[in-house]
């Protein structure tokens, strides 16, 4: 198999959430734990070296070692190739490729890390798309736009108001992605969760694991979550928050754009929003890209949410492995929907007479705008600590 | 239609989530508003005494209220005839109920009453399993039992460690609910989340909302969020994570019950597991319905976040909707599971015997349990801050 | 627990999937078999006639009968209770009661009757969708409208040929429904499916079998489905696929009646569509709730997916249970909605001049209406087969 | 972005559903209707072997035409890219290129493609699978086995009824499929379903969209289908219905060879079902595979059941998007999962003696095994006409 987004447009760009990010993220951790056991002196630092130079020949083409590893049902995950891989590059080194761990704690911490990527990705574009809604909510506060409740025309309000509401999704999105990504956990616990393999390496296991979670800028959980798989159900939460939020926004942005109200556009770029069979069209493509997301990535995070739910014994038999691709899909809807979001609000162009004149033509005799700009003015007083500028 | 749980078995005496339960938040609501009102001085304090007396006269038969309010289509929401029968049954205050309002900032915040009990409860629960699944870790902190990974002979660990898995999940999900419940907002905006209702009445209409969240003891957010529904998706995402880690617990439970196993037995009671065939059997019915709603709760989250995702103009036309009975729904899973597990944990049986029987069986030469005692030690360390007294 | 549809607009005279219409569906099972029993000379003619009254005891309030045996957890099914209530309502035929059935038999049997009620609710209400949708297509063959695509204004098309849309899914989810009234066959099997409690009643358990799905107009299926959930799997798609339809409708609907729109407007009823806050509106609350079920059946139809694909051994321990509120809260959604949709598309107000000036508007050089009309007159010939006088 | 199968194990070597075979499937459609043209005299006949001639060059290379048309945003859909490559690669007929078409005409042409293709290859190995099932279930007829339910010992069965059981659900699904791959329709319609474009090349539109059908081997519909999403929520209802089944199976085979229970063993391969950390295990891969997809194909079935309930105006500005990577990915998970049902069920290695072990052991006393052994003949004689040789 081969894809490459050919059924997902937007995600051609995307190298943070596909195979060969996971691919790279699974060296990164096996290395990772090489330098541990050299750092705590349970391996010699040559043999650290070793592997490293051995990861870091395989990431050097990433595509083809995702494809190699893929290649074979084996032992139903990509570890087990992985490590005869490492170990075959780095015979020298061979007894310390993941010695003492179990598949679980190397695939689970490399999905941690492609994970924290992808929420960082997000959290910054959602930044970005937050500075953006409140530049928008600010500079239109008191432009008169009808309000509108079950599609009907329900009383005056302004442009602000409707789009602070978008910063208050965003903004809240952006945070929940910004506490997974600290929270993401290293995974571990060996073969069984209880240890033994890091135990007969070292007298104080926990000093190793420690140092691994260290080596990857990973917090150390009290205990093995083979089977609690509250991080990754966090994750999927935070992710499918974000793509409700750009939902939302889509909504609002494709009934903004239709002929009969065409209060807001898209902003133009070359190539975009043209159709196949109407030159006069310009559709709203960024919006219909969020939307796509938003009804595709609950159905996912259901997904990750009922493994959880079955997890059982020591590693579950199916229930593990149903979370992968379902996380990778997630992540991607929100790493590709928070990018397109970005440019979409960063372009968005705004037609105030447009939206005067629907409201004058669905309530003729409304007057005011009730406490829209004042709504305005708290959300953008309470959410003015969103700073694009600050990383995630 | 009446439903009674007959379907829903442990549902039957869920007086958390009920219509019953709604119909009265929804009576708190107005009668708080009625209160709000007065206390800020827009409206008599007999107006709101007439009210609440209202209130409480209509929440005398709450079930009969509910059935009302539902008979007709109406609005597409119960609060048009619940404004009807409160301004029917306070004549002499009709102009206080309701003042300012749109139905969507009552229900909302009705809901939010109901989502915020059964947060409680279900942390309440919680903590009790908790509780227990710690005292179980330590029990057999040492004892011996085959770990399994994809159902398969692993290594040994102990049935400690298994039990501090079970703990991991069922604290942090505590937590999560904990964090939800104190953070489930006030739903406020008015008509088109204008406040323009509010503002007639009051030159400060944001004082006036504070009173009604404090009425409520309901923090008051930045802004309306009739169409982002950040609030109720969080509450969906800590619900579902609560019934995904019961559904951990109960899948251990159900194959350490089964009869090849035997190293785990429920708490009985009379007449429960029994058979309408089989008078041998002793089924393990807690651990069955834990799994029943670890199944149906992760697709009730995914239509709570299709919904926010779907949220547009100033408030939905159908997705707003969807959201009512599929949070009800998700509620009593949780709710029910919860209660279930703390009466399945309190009273486990282990059969220490057997389980070292069946290590024993499956690996005749291995030799210890690794580090698991130690993980146990660890993981009751870090989550020692359970307390089940503790009213959440 | 009191459910009666308060968060369910629309469901309050659901009598179709409710609890009351299952605790009624349970007794005739039940005293189905001792009539079959009878027939078939393995019990006395009088046993079945004490059951039989006894039967008819017990569903004279039903509404009782429900929270009865919803009230304790016992085997985690209300089968066993009911057993017990029946038994002791019918002493002398006691040993009738039951004899050599599973709790499975009879419930999965008792919901295949409420789902088949349901399905033939929906396809009757859909086959009335259907001729109010040929009728619309019919007289708006040549009304020319603005086709719009990605919300954008893209050629002219005509009000019929959307109609005609209409009528494609809802006549193709009809027969889909009609299919699965006729399919969904008798449950049976005994303890673990091996039949043996039959088989010691009669030397032909199959002819006894026979004669029960003959007693219910069941069609008897090879052999038992206890964990083999094709039947449910495909009613809950054809439910699904008939709130999908039902949801395009809406969709359509809802565009079409917003003010900037103006092309069609639901049929008024008195009390209906009001607002609690805005005297002046007109929401268009049918289309509305067909919208909220569109939204809310996909995840339940995924329940029962799940569970079906978690069934093992003889009887599952969890997937079984789940199935249940997922399939009432599903087939109540159908049933809901096709009422609705019968009523919306028979009183659909239509503004053809709306529409062409729409089209005008956005596409002022487009000239014709392409081959839309011939389009609708090929929809009808094919779909003509759609009486909605037939009985499904 | 390049996914290879890395995080889905068995996927590999999946050429049904992948992005290469979507861009193949992409040129076919079109060629196709150059060449329906043709055959209706509506463009000349070396236009069409022009067209077909750049089509099977772009073809050449599919993996890189399908890198190069995700490469953009474009118009939120591939085939926009599509186009403009063959009308450069056949100059001298570009204006026979998609004349008269619209993108979504092709894509969803091409997606039915496609899913003909996986509901065929899923057919063929359940086929397969079916036969070993019905071996399974003759071979072991009388076999006399523990009857389990809610996993506890119920009553005696035989080794046979349960793999008859297998048969039941792996039947329906394969006839489901079967019917699905031959009622997929062409879609056509035009820009907006009013097929003017067609219009404007030949006075018998409907002809030249017979023509084209005829070309692909598929069914022309009454009419199109834009927003009536029926044949996709078909295709998905069948293919989650085989992964439904086959994740039966794999229940029923993960706890047969749990150590415990040791009924049932994969078939051996060599380096198949190794573990990274455990030289001694040998784990159900096959099943742990199924039963992941058994888990991951509801919530997808879901987002087409969404989709198509949120279809609107003449095409979906988002629904219709979400369909593409939940089809590809749902129909990856039967294609992969069928494949690998049809080796487990064909070598799967049963002990009988195991069998009768655990039932004399839990269940000492009991005696028979009930009807097993009729319900096994009924079954297979009811199911005979599967004949895994024929053609799907």
């Amino acid at each position: 198999m081969r894809d490459v987004g050919l059924l997902f447009p937007g995600a051609a760009a995307d190298a943070v959430t596909d195979d060969v990010a996971v691919a790279r993220a699974l060296l990164a951790v096996e290395a990772a734990w090489a330098r541990a056991q050299a750092g705590r002196g349970v391996a010699p630092g040559d043999g650290a070296d070793a592997v490293e130079r051995a990861a870091a020949a395989l990431g050097a083409d990433a595509a083809a070692l995702a494809a190699d590893l893929a290649s074979t049902v084996g032992g139903a995950n990509p570890v087990i190739a992985l490590v005869a891989r490492l170990r075959a590059a780095a015979p020298e080194a061979a007894h310390v490729v993941h010695a003492g761990l179990t598949s679980q704690d190397v695939l689970d911490t490399a999905l941690v890390l492609v994970l924290r990527d992808a929420c960082r990705a997000v959290a910054a574009d959602l930044g970005r798309a937050c500075a953006s809604a409140a530049a928008l909510a600010r500079a239109h506060r008191d432009a008169p736009a009808l309000g509108r409740t079950l599609g009907q025309a329900a009383v005056p309000t302004t442009l602000g108001a409707r789009f602070a509401g978008w910063l208050t999704g965003l903004s809240a999105a952006r945070a929940s992605l910004v506490d997974v990504a600290a929270a993401l956990p290293l995974a571990y616990g060996g073969a069984a969760g209880e240890l033994s393999g890091v135990a007969a390496l070292t007298g104080d296991p926990f000093a190793l694991v420690d140092a691994w979670g260290e080596a990857l800028a990973l917090p150390v959980p009290a205990g093995p979550w083979h089977t609690s798989r509250t991080p990754l159900v966090r994750a999927a939460a935070a992710l499918a928050e974000a793509c409700a939020a750009l939902g939302h926004v889509a909504g609002d942005v494709l009934q903004g754009c239709r002929p009969e109200t065409g209060e807001l556009r898209e902003p133009a770029a070359p190539g975009r929003g043209t159709s196949s069979s109407m030159a006069h069209k310009r559709n709203p493509v960024l919006a219909v890209l969020l939307r796509r997301s938003a009804i595709a990535a609950p159905p996912l995070a259901a997904t990750v949410l009922t493994a959880a739910g079955l997890a059982h014994d020591e590693r579950p038999d199916g229930a593990w492995h149903a979370e992968w691709p379902a996380l990778q899909q997630l992540a991607r809807h929100a790493v590709v929907g928070a990018g397109l979001a970005a440019e979409l609000l960063d372009g968005l162009e705004v037609d105030a007479a447009a939206a005067e004149a629907n409201l004058r033509a669905a309530l003729p005799d409304a007057r005011g705008v009730g406490a829209a700009p004042a709504v305005v003015d708290r959300v953008l007083a309470h959410l003015a600590d969103v700073n694009p500028s600050e990383e995630p």
